[in-house]
């Protein structure tokens, strides 16, 4: 009556943009991860498979009521992924046979006491048995795995213990729940398992190497971020090979999410240990292996934050000079940290083991250590300014301290390659392979004096154009001789 | 038959010792949090209740079976907290009416379709519903705050519209099971608020003002770990006020728990927002805030594990006449925000806004890390050995970095104190008080030149027996005048 058209109009507005945000956000949400829409036609499906129970009267006749149960196990137990789902199941159904069972018995004995005392001591047995389960929820052993198993022992107790007073037939009754339990429960684990199963085991794994490649992206970065230097003299700008520049930051800046995985990858591994052998999988897969890497890799996390704070410009005045002596060392070792985590997370993703590279970028990065300690050795301070190398300072400790993590990662990924028997792939990789590595990864600086005798080193210049075989030698007899390839593409042989 | 006596001894001897560990672990349970056994007895109490609706005849013969449902409902809403029974009980009240409604109607709307149309269309009412309201269940905010609803919503959507198509007296049932969950979740919040409740919102409280705690107790501590010397010439062993020395390690590395407490914070706040007013908590208290606060001292935490990779001996050599020149600022530092922190954690425990000796603490650290930048800036480098400073100069790093996020919890704790009017006590810091800060705070030494022109200082001793006003005025004037206390009991005042 009040309403003008032009309020009409604004209201209608109003209401189509909320609902186009909704909309936008629900499409977000699935193009995330799209298996969210699959879980959700497939609990809908499972929910109406078991209403057949009702509908169908061959069915109804032989379950009536007690149908109901195959509906509540299904809402109940349907869970995103297979291992929540059969643990879920497995509780459900353990919990209500074990409870089941000792109701009827606790029904029997307390009918012995007559008609006054029955309902004493069914109510008396009801308390301690829901307390003393409830208290056992308590232990942490019990809470990550049987949780929902005790609350339906309490549940069932509680339900079979206090009805068998009330209902004679309580053995038919016993069956029908359970029969319709059953198939509720078994609904569940069938469709789960065989129709997009997500698996636990499988998120788990992908967790993890996703984390890795996080950290690995940040380290690649990390040289290019922190070594620009402010004055217009010489800007120094890295790119970056793996992230183009509009999403650089929030790539780089991903690492954060590491920080606080660990109850998800708890709860994953835990559900994981349900689950029977699926794709690349066996039953019995190392996933506790999971659990110290992608602890190895917080760690490792923790160290990047504090890297981190170094990458905005400190109120701290910085001595230039000193930072363009550790220039490429640093960028070395933080390359070289983030080369060899990439091939760690990819040979976890593949499920092959590490080829050597991922050793050789260890090895790289600690040989740029060793160059930086050198270079921290021999150097004398032109301002004698220790303030001004501080942030320096500190970025090369940190930075020291990630490659001693990245080669702890390193071996709980071979342990994990060991017990979970990854393929070997150490044929696979190509000279040329090889040869690019090298170019890319190592530009650590050569000092004078670093190859003990002046007179025992060998240069060789590498063609950039054209992977030929010398490179390719090298590569392969670094095990022997120190070698020590330049930024320039000139490469020392110490012998 | 073949067991010989000797054999049955040892079995039921290693029963007993199984028996008595698993009862320690009970006990220990137990002790570590009472709460554990009267929310355990709590449980059986609200169960033994409801099953009076059996039991008593009259109630038995206004519910008759449906009374299962209170039974069902005391198990899965009874939760620790009063937040989550709340929660979990508004839950399941809310969804369980709007889906029962919607159920009538869709039945209703159903059997329009004839006696082989009402189950088709049925069966695609409950698809569609179960499958957008799981899908639902991914949004952050509902999963955080409605999860449960939801799950009910689908189940009792379900249960209602399948049934009515088989049960004739659909709204009589209805009643019946809406009433029989009125009185169990009635009861499950009755006894939980009113016989000893466990608060979300107290415990979130207490965790944050704990956690800070943990970080005090770690940086008043870090001085005397770090600065040890292993050479037997000095052995300068500082002893920690705060700590026994056989708990001390553990003591000092409880700060590790800070690290992970990110989900359980925030599962707490969400808990503590369904609370209502109760002890010093007014409904609507400012919970969020709590959450900065506590991931403010998580980033602090993070400081504070990279800063804990120093205190075990690095294999780099350390130049420990660089230590030396350091040791004095750095460990006022650390000890002046651990104290920091500590009058914020008790300032947050109590209720009561932060006394200024907070922020005088805070002041200290920075005189402190003046001090320190004042070394680095003057100092030269007797052994032009940078190598051996990384290290430590690492260590200063991160204590002034540790000092800003103190200083953003202190800011975000007055925050706090404003949103939540904590009470006031600038009234209640006694003299005494303040020249005992004084005394155990500032430990900076005076390096000559400091003070502008050498002339301008004037050397005070305090009396360490007497707590004299001379020191009490000393604090009071300290915001116009740079006093600057030596370790040896002398004040220096800069003009």
């Amino acid at each position: 009556m009040g309403i003008s058209d032009e309020q009409k109009v604004g209201f209608l507005g109003s209401c189509k943009r909320k609902l186009i945000s909704v909309m936008e956000r629900i499409k977000k949400l699935g193009r995330d991860d799209p298996r969210r829409i699959i879980h959700s036609l497939k609990v809908g499906l499972a929910l109406t498979f078991v209403s057949l129970l009702y509908y169908w009267r061959p069915l109804y006749d032989g379950f009536g009521i007690a149908a109901i149960w195959a509906v509540l196990t299904v809402v109940v137990v349907f869970e995103f992924t297979v291992g929540a789902t059969l643990s879920k199941g497995l509780n459900r159904g353990l919990g209500t046979l074990l409870a089941g069972a000792l109701g009827v018995g606790a029904q029997h004995f307390a009918s012995l006491f007559g008609q006054t005392g029955e309902p004493i001591v069914l109510g008396i047995f009801v308390f301690l048995l829901a307390a003393a389960s409830t208290f056992s929820r308590f232990f942490p052993r019990i809470k990550a795995r049987y949780d929902y198993g005790v609350l339906i022992f309490i549940l069932t107790f509680s339900l079979v213990s206090v009805s068998g007073y009330r209902v004679e037939k309580i053995l038919e009754l016993a069956h029908q729940r359970l029969s319709t339990i059953l198939i509720g429960g078994a609904t569940c684990v069938f469709i789960s398992l065989f129709i997009c199963p997500v698996w636990a085991g499988e998120t788990l794994h992908n967790t993890i190497a996703s984390n890795i490649e996080k950290l690995a992206n940040y380290l690649e970065g990390f040289g290019g971020e922190y070594f620009q230097y402010e004055d217009g003299e010489e800007n120094i700008i890295v790119e970056d090979h793996h992230s183009k520049s509009h999403n650089k930051l929030s790539c780089l800046q991903a690492y954060k999410s590491v920080l606080t995985s660990q109850s998800s990858e708890e709860s994953l591994a835990n559900l994981a240990s349900w689950e029977p052998r699926h794709g690349k999988f066996s039953f019995g897969h190392p996933w506790k292996q999971y659990l110290k890497i992608g602890s190895l890799t917080r760690q490792c996390a923790y160290q990047i934050e504090s890297l981190n704070g170094y990458v905005i410009p400190a109120d701290i005045q910085v001595a230039i000079q000193f930072r363009r002596r550790i220039e490429e060392s640093c960028k070395a070792i933080s390359s070289e940290s983030g080369k060899a985590l990439r091939i760690l997370a990819s040979s976890i993703k593949t499920m092959k083991s590490p080829s050597s590279s991922s050793k050789t970028h260890i090895e790289n990065a600690k040989a740029a250590i060793d160059d930086l300690k050198h270079t921290l050795k021999s150097g004398y301070l032109e301002s004698s300014d220790l303030l001004g190398i501080i942030p320096d300072a500190t970025v090369c400790c940190i930075l020291i301290d990630i490659v001693k993590s990245v080669e702890k990662i390193s071996e709980a990924t071979d342990e994990l390659g060991r017990s979970a028997r990854f393929k070997s792939v150490e044929a696979t990789v190509s000279p040329e392979k090889t040869s690019q590595l090298l170019h890319r990864g190592i530009v650590n600086p050569v000092f004078e004096g670093e190859c003990g005798d002046g007179d025992d080193h060998v240069v060789i210049r590498v063609n950039d154009n054209n992977n030929n075989n010398e490179v390719d030698e090298i590569g392969k007899c670094q095990g022997n001789l120190d070698v020590k390839p330049t930024s320039k593409g000139e490469i020392i042989v110490c012998k």
